[in-house]
């Protein structure tokens, strides 16, 4: 949502999507074959701790037994639970531009919009992060909350993902439905922790993941009550960039504590934080990192920096590796 | 939180108690011994309303049926589900900071905390707003989360309700109670959306409601997440006022829609906004809105302007009497 990378990549969506993928899922039936609660997820380290974890936290005759009303588990939405090469955010902040223009003409004129029409990529280059903020504020806020969510929803009816061509819940990712089903299964409320806006997230969170609207939280706008129209007005501005420390501090606000189980990626650096407040609570927690180590399946990126993966190591976090524990990577058949 | 009114009743309460409370409540077991889900309510209009309600909106051969993941209720707190004469936070707030003095003398010679050791009265009053602004970030901030909720925790412990001299459980109100549980019966997610900041209503929440932490939303300050040493702290100064055109707003940030059912109270004009913004649901929806009219068991307080019980005659919201509607008022059992 607001580094030069993320512009780098608005601008190539401009002309196709990012790079090229292969190899859909192929997940099926297996679950309904094998007591295997993760089916789709290969047999080795990070499947073992993350069934040991649920076996000790739901054993009331174990020191580690978690209640029922704290287990909480948080998981980062992009590159955590789908594919976030491009943002499917961002595919959306261009629909809505064109779908703005071809209601309303003039705009044609003006940008951001005239550069979304005119694919003009050097606009987003050069603008950077203010001609991006520019094109965010100006689809997503400027109208009410209900007016927002029906241009999420449209766009979600007929959306596809660029470099695959396939409807959005294709990108999802399978061995995650697997685990949010399987830690539900075991008393877990599942929530999303999202850098993405949350309304955003809360237009797909239900019918992808099985996770309730009040149990997203993510980047915030500006809201105001309209009494008039008892509706919520959407202002331009960011209220919270749920990102990095951002994310342990909205963990506090909606939950009132760390999360036991949380799950996020290398690739941004945005979800640290969120994985150390977890480890911060007074339960035994389990932390684990999506490392993007798959160029053919999936895609591979790793920060210049390394941190995520670092800090992964040096706080015992279990990094999945898309390449060697995901049996499977896109859901083959819908929720 | 903020009104001049409430400094008034924040000096008072350096003296004494607000008022004089008689007729503690007489429950008991009419919820074993009969089917009525609600038998601390007087037959009549507003609970013929309520169970009404309930009975169509989960009827799923109903036009009025709202699927489970759509019943979401939510209650102010202070005058709605306990007494607010004085507020509970308040008697938290001077507690505190006796504590903080005790444990460092030196405070003893600083504002606000000398106005509280002396009974200093005319310091509040001439103070105004400030000074009570100055107590709250006094007690409430510059601390870690966890230090705050182990003040919570041990103010709950021992605190007694001034008026009426009885433990902080016996001022909720034993109908709410009874509502409560009906509504989770009949599979409502309730919240509570309060004035009062929300980790002090997080500190009761689950033992005097029966609601978890993450179902309540309230008035909130600014945290920081402290990397070294993976805590939230606390800073001063509010981020959100969780009164009046602050509930729709919070209530959209935290459901991502407006709850089917709301009730508050009258006497601050605090629920308006937050009723109103139930009526704006898509589905059928009910709003009830507590007035104080019993001078005898309760307390007796209208608001100057009468907006609440005008707005709810002109919208059809159900007016709680507690003096007609109500066969209890306070809870006579512990949860």
């Amino acid at each position: 949502m607001k580094s030069l990378a993320l512009i780098t990549c608005l601008a190539a969506i401009l002309v196709s999507g990012c790079r090229p993928q292969t190899e859909p899922a192929a997940a099926g039936k297996a679950s309904q074959m094998t007591t295997d609660p993760l089916p789709s997820w290969n047999d080795g380290k990070v499947k073992s701790a993350i069934i040991d974890y649920v076996h000790k936290v739901t054993d009331s005759s174990s020191g580690s037994y978690i209640p029922v009303a704290d287990r909480i588990a948080s998981f980062d939405n992009d590159g955590t639970l789908w594919a976030e090469k491009p943002l499917v955010q961002e595919l959306f902040a261009f629909a809505q531009a064109r779908e703005m223009v071809t209601k309303d003409g003039r705009l044609a004129k003006k940008q951001p919009f005239k550069a979304v029409i005119e694919g003009d990529k050097e606009y987003f280059h050069k603008g950077g992060e203010k001609a991006f903020v520019q094109l965010v504020d100006a689809t997503h806020t400027g109208m009410t909350e209900v007016e927002f969510e029906n241009a999420v929803k449209n766009f979600f009816t007929s959306a596809t993902y660029p470099p695959r061509n396939v409807p959005i819940w294709q990108i999802t990712y399978q061995p995650q439905i697997e685990l949010l089903n399987y830690l539900r299964a075991n008393g877990f409320k599942t929530y999303i922790c999202s850098g993405g806006t949350v309304e955003f997230v809360r237009g797909i969170s239900m019918d992808l993941y099985g996770i309730p609207k009040e149990q997203v939280v993510g980047t915030t706008f500006n809201y105001k009550y309209v009494d008039s129209s008892r509706s919520i007005m959407r202002l331009p501005g960011l209220a919270h960039f749920n990102d990095k420390e951002g994310k342990p501090v909205t963990l506090q606000r909606y939950l009132g504590r760390p999360p036991v189980f949380a799950c996020g990626n290398e690739g941004g650096e945005g979800d640290v934080e969120m994985l150390q407040f977890s480890q911060s609570s007074k339960y035994p927690s389990l932390q684990l990192l999506v490392n993007h180590d798959d160029s053919t399946r999936e895609y591979y990126y790793q920060e210049k920096t390394n941190w995520s993966l670092d800090e992964a190591a040096k706080n015992n976090w279990q990094v999945i590796s898309i390449k060697h524990d995901w049996k499977n990577v896109y859901r083959a058949e819908k929720r």
